[in-house]
């Protein structure tokens, strides 16, 4: 079938789906779990296959060992995805909850309630666990989703959607469709352009993937390319506490998006020197004339600068930094909220590891995505970021007519 | 000045504005009210300017008379664009509201906090009152904005835009460039393309405007092309009701973009022909055969189809409509609760005119536009359309590496 069939086909899901109850919803996505727990043996065959060709890739240079090691599913992933379908359940349904609910007069009421956004498209690379995840939150929200992968993970990932697909059949009432994916290098380029269906693109993978997609599509992208985050030392920081901070959020994980890759001192703190010294110990190499301020590492590696003040560190991170997580370490808290306040990003921190940017550890259940977007939704995105709202206006044969003319006034009285 | 030079001193106004209080912001918009009320002889010398040459445009044919009619200040439009500032400034102040406050551990607090998107870019047509309001709502929701408007009304514009902006340099402590303007036809092409520097595109104009800026940009364009709203009368419609509400849907204000164009009826609906003769004794051309269902008149026509059910009504509408705002006629709730479940627009009425869809007529007290996107914001956005939000994660030192050891734990608490 071609994309636009497809596409078209997940568009009627979206429209069908929108009527299930939360318990079919849920019953939905304990039965996926229960299913590729049931079939692990035959995903681990398929994810086998894949992995013998992925060797010889791997050889040849085409792929990395760390796209190889993401593509190979072990014990603990197969448990994760399977967990993790398991706790979307639980979740509260982020579809049918009244946002307002307003008097415009007497019997006329206005009523703002979230619904899906629609379709989603999920281009993603080697993770084969992506798929139960996004395929999920995208049942728990209502949305129909269309998913293509990475080529070298295409037989464990046609091997779980079926096993997803195989499950959705059973449960009565669930719409055909809902879950669809596609195979071919082209369907990338089809999806990108196809804004007649699809509604918001998730892109799950490295920069460029991102950054690729964001320029070459004009539907809505949820996500992030760069995370280049900073860490500002203020004059008044506590050296142990900097310490500290800075290690874990350089070391802890340092490919991660939210790990810091600038760290600006000020001119007048005190302890730079020991500072320096405690995390060149801790293995990092320290960067003092970059050859861009706006660079991710991704590995142990951090550039330093000193600043004249918090005003030049502020200036710094707007200028160059990606709006993703950005912290200042300080005793003074008019500096730490005048940093809160001013710094343009979805995360400001004070006094805490960029490292906490993430929906889990914001107690969001699930996470979409990091995004780093001015509209819909910023930061570490949960279920909220898959819903959108409709208005629901109730009457009895109002015309605007009589508004206009004076005859009848609104008197706007919020219900909720 | 270049528009890479505006746009840059723009996003830097931006960042200035983002410290304001909610004080200072409302002294600014009376002072701009103040402003205008006071050079209003200025105003209308340039308005006459502009009409001048508008007559020999309207004689060649290059505008239409509704242009020139648009264009013109008198002193109703004059009244209006003085309140309206003065409206602004009552409104609660968007920037700043704590959507979310939770404990992630003991001395660990998360807040979600509204804040301004950034640089808003403005493409407009005729009407120069654009400039005012447009103006006032980003100051009020602390955003710089960048306004493009027809050339027609070039002097009306330019002396609007500079006595805001001598209002603006006498408030103590407002930034320089949070309101600027260009004028040139290839500032539009360089404001699409500019998305270093600007967040959000707001077309205010016609149709083909809209389109235009929509399928040439990849910066978030809030607002809607088409508005193909519809009324379904099902079978149990009222029909005194009925009649009512789709002449005042279609014909009390035919080129609104939530005026009616297309007229579902249930194939058992008793009285169609006494319902149509109503309507077109309103002097409402009915349409049988359109060329397209998916046609915006924007004039006293309308589209009349038979459907066989409610069913096929839905699947019409989510077809042909631009999810705009559609309306059942019906006595049956469940009929009711059903459209407004599976019609996939942003507002979905039950027995009430269409022509509701507006930011006052809701009560939101200003209106930045009507939006059909399926993200950020949908149907008629007030000032919350003009922010987004931070997180601020305030702590002690704590690091990620601790939570993922085991050795602390999240709480997740929330607070509000």
């Amino acid at each position: 079938m071609d994309f636009e069939n497809i596409a078209k086909l997940a568009k009627a899901a979206s429209l069908e789906i929108v009527n299930l109850s939360s318990e079919t919803k849920n019953a939905a996505l304990l039965a996926v779990a229960d299913a590729i727990e049931t079939n692990s043996e035959k995903i681990y065959n398929a994810n086998r296959a894949d992995l013998k060709d992925a060797e010889k890739l791997v050889e040849s240079g085409e792929i990395t060992k760390s796209t190889f090691n993401r593509l190979k599913l072990d014990e603990n992933k197969m448990r994760d995805m399977i967990q993790g379908v398991r706790d979307i359940a639980k979740l509260s349904d982020p579809v049918n909850k009244t946002l307002l609910k307003r008097e415009l007069d007497t019997g006329l009421v206005l009523e703002k309630v979230t619904c899906p956004i629609g379709v989603l498209g999920i281009i993603f690379e080697a993770r084969p666990d992506v798929i139960s995840q996004i395929s999920s939150l995208a049942i728990k929200s209502s949305n129909a989703v269309i998913l293509k992968g990475g080529k070298e993970a295409s037989n464990t990932n046609k091997t779980i959607l079926d096993v997803i697909n195989s499950a959705l059949d059973k449960v009565e009432g669930f719409p055909k469709n809902v879950v669809s994916q596609v195979f071919n290098r082209s369907d990338v380029a089809e999806m990108l352009k196809c804004d007649k269906y699809i509604n918001l693109i998730i892109p799950r993978g490295g920069n460029n993937l991102v950054k690729f997609i964001k320029e070459n599509t004009k539907i809505p992208v949820l996500g992030h390319a760069d995370g280049i985050c900073h860490i500002f030392t203020d004059e008044t920081a506590d050296l142990e506490l900097a310490a500290r901070v800075i290690i874990d959020a350089k070391t802890q994980y340092p490919s991660a998006c939210n790990a810091v890759e600038t760290l600006l001192i000020h001119k007048n703190f005190p302890n730079r020197e020991e500072l320096l010294k405690k995390i060149a110990a801790a293995d990092v190499e320290l960067i003092h004339n970059p050859e861009s301020w706006a660079f991710e590492y991704g590995e142990k590696k951090l550039a330093v600068k000193t600043v004249e003040n918090i005003d030049e560190a502020i200036s710094h991170i707007n200028t160059y930094g990606s709006g993703h997580t950005d912290c200042i370490l300080t005793r003074e808290s008019a500096n730490a909220e005048k940093f809160l306040n001013q710094v343009d990003s979805a995360g400001v921190y004070h006094n805490i590891s960029t490292r906490f940017a993430d929906g889990f550890r914001y107690g969001f259940g699930a996470e979409v995505g990091i995004s780093t977007n001015k509209t819909h939704a910023r930061g570490p995105v949960g279920l909220e970021g898959l819903v959108i709202y409709k208005y629901k206006l109730r009457g009895n044969g109002e015309i605007v007519d009589d508004y206009s003319k004076g005859v009848k006034h609104f008197n706007h009285k919020d219900l909720i």
